[in-house]
C-alpha cells in the first residue's frame, strides 16, 4: 500500500496509528495519524461504515500534539467516528519556508491552500492534499469500513480552524458539518493570514477571497441551513489581533449563513489544547449528530 | 504566601494554577500545577471541602506532563476533587544529577525518597516534599476550600506508580486510596529502583526496604481491607526489566494485602499518557468512591 505503518498505539478503546505516504500533492512525505474507534475493531466489513472527523491543526503543530492533548479519542470512542489528523504542511529536504524563520509561515504552516508563488509552489499544496489526496489514500486501506468521503465532517484549531471553514464552504456539500476552535475567519484582514496569503498566493486578493471564510459566505449558499460551530476564549492572545471572530458574523448578515455562526466566546479561555480540549465533548457532540450517530 | 502564582489557566469548568515556591525541604524553588475543579468556583467557603488527589508523575516529567496529557481535568470535574501535579525532583543550580547524564537518575527523576547519599542529601528530599511540606504549603493558600490531610488519595505513573505505592504504604492512615498506572513495585529489584537507590541511598538494603512497596506489603497492615489499583499494558517496553507487576502480587500472599492488589494487564498498551488517559477514567472514579464522592 502507499500508506506505512509506523506506529499503532493502544488508545481508549482504539488505535492510534501513525502513518506515512508519499504524497503526489506535496512531493514530499506526509505523516498522518488516525484514531480508529473502538468500533472499527468490534464492526464486520459488512457493517455500516464508521464516520470520520477531519482535524486540521494549527500553526507549528504536527500530527502528534492534537492526537496526545486534543482528547477526541474517548469521544471518538463514545460516538463511534475515526479521526484523521493530518500534518500542517510538507516537510523535508528541499521543502522552502519562511527565509525570516519565523513559525507563522512554511513548515508548519501551510495554511491549506494550494500554493501560486514560488518558491513555494513546489510542495505546499495542502489544500489539493487535505481534501483530495488524503481521503484516497486512507479509503485505499481503511475503505471497507470508514467513510471519508460521504459521510465526514471537519474541524481544525488556529490556522487548522481557517483550514476547516474554508474547506468546508469551498466543498459544500462534502462535509457534513463544521466547526472550530480559535479560527482565523477571515485571514485577508489580519497579520497571520495577509503574510500567509501574500507568500503562498501571491498579491491577487481575487484569489485569497477564494479561501477567505468571510468572503466565501457571501458567495456560497447554506443550501442545507446548516451550523458552524466555532468557540474562542477571552484570555486567548491572538485573539484581538488574528482571531477577530465577529468578521464571520458580520460577513454573514444578509447571507444565507447569518444567524447560522454560533461564535461561543468562552470566558477565561486562552488558545492552548487546554481550551480545545475542554470544548472538543461539545464539538464531537455537534459532529456526531451531523454524522448520523445521535 | 509562600506560593507564586505564576498562571492561571482555564480548563473544562475550572482552572489549572501553575504555582512555585521556596521548598524547606528540597531547598530549591519547586513547580507544582493544581487543577481547581469547578466545585471550587462554585462552592461557598463554608461548603464541605473539596477533597484532592496527589497524581506523581514519571521518570523526565515536569508538573505539566500529566497536566496537559492525562486528562484528569474533566475526571476532576465530574467528581469533584482537586488534582496536585508536583515537580519529580528538585531543579536548578546547584542540585546534583547523574553524573552520567542519563535520564532514570537526578534531575527529573528524584523517585519520591529521602536522599541519604551525597551530594542528593542536600536537595532530593522528595519524600519529605511531596508527603509534608506540599500539603502544609498548598493548604495555606487554599485550606480553606480544598482537604489536602484528611481526604485525599494517591496515584502516580511509573517511577511515580512507586511513590504512590510507597508514599501511601508508608502513611497507611493519611492516604484514602491508593492506585498506580505503569508502577516500579519493587525497586530494590530492578535495574531503575537499584540505581536510585544505591544512588541516593547508599549500599543498606534495609533503608531500601523503608520505602519498596513489595517490602512494605508485608510490614505494613491494610487495616481497612483496601484495594489498591494497577494498571500496566502489555505492550509497554519497561514491563518485563523494570515493572514486573506480578512481584508485589506474590509479595502480598499470606499478608493482609493478598487479593486486594488488583492488578489489570491491558493487552496492546504501551507506557505514554496514551495509556494513561485510557485508564485515568477508572482511576478517577476508584478515588471517587474512596473520597466520599459517590
Amino acid at each position: 500500500m502507499a500508506l506505512k505503518l509506523t506506529s499503532t498505539i493502544a488508545v481508549c478503546g482504539g488505535k492510534l496509528l501513525k502513518l506515512s505516504h508519499p504524497s503526489s500533492s506535496t512531493g514530499t512525505n506526509m505523516d498522518i495519524n488516525l484514531y480508529l474507534p473502538k468500533q472499527y475493531y468490534n464492526s464486520a466489513e459488512s457493517a455500516k461504515l464508521i464516520p470520520s472527523l477531519l482535524y486540521l491543526s494549527g500553526l507549528t503543530c504536527s500530527p502528534q500534539n492534537a492526537s496526545e492533548k486534543a482528547f477526541w479519542q474517548i469521544q471518538a470512542d463514545k460516538y463511534g467516528f475515526a479521526v484523521i489528523f493530518p500534518d500542517t504542511s510538507p516537510r523535508g529536504e528541499g521543502v522552502a519556508t519562511d527565509p525570516e524563520g519565523s513559525w507563522d509561515f512554511g513548515i508548519g504552516a501551510g495554511f491549506y491552500v494550494n500554493a501560486t508563488e514560488q518558491p513555494y509552489s513546489a510542495h505546499y499544496n495542502m489544500y489539493d492534499y487535505v481534501h483530495k489526496e488524503l481521503p484516497q489514500v486512507l479509503a485505499e486501506e481503511f475503505g471497507s469500513k470508514v467513510d471519508f468521503f460521504d459521510n465526514i465532517s471537519i474541524t481544525g484549531h488556529s490556522m487548522g480552524g481557517f483550514g476547516a471553514l474554508s474547506g468546508y464552504l469551498k466543498n459544500i456539500n462534502r462535509y457534513k458539518s463544521c466547526s472550530a476552535f480559535a479560527p482565523i475567519v477571515n485571514p485577508s484582514t489580519v497579520p497571520w493570514g495577509q503574510k500567509a496569503f501574500k507568500g503562498y498566493l501571491g498579491e491577487d486578493k481575487r484569489i485569497w477571497a477564494e479561501y477567505d471564510p468571510s468572503d466565501l459566505v457571501k458567495t456560497v449558499t447554506n443550501v442545507n441551513g446548516d451550523k458552524i460551530l466555532i468557540h474562542v476564549g477571552t484570555s486567548d492572545p491572538f485573539l484581538e489581533k488574528h482571531l477577530k471572530p465577529h468578521l464571520i458574523e458580520d460577513a454573514a448578515k444578509g447571507t444565507s449563513w447569518e444567524g447560522k455562526i454560533e461564535v461561543n466566546i468562552e470566558d477565561g479561555f486562552d488558545h492552548s489544547y487546554y481550551f480545545i480540549s475542554s470544548f472538543v465533548p461539545q464539538h464531537a457532540e455537534f459532529h456526531a449528530k451531523h454524522l448520523g450517530l445521535i
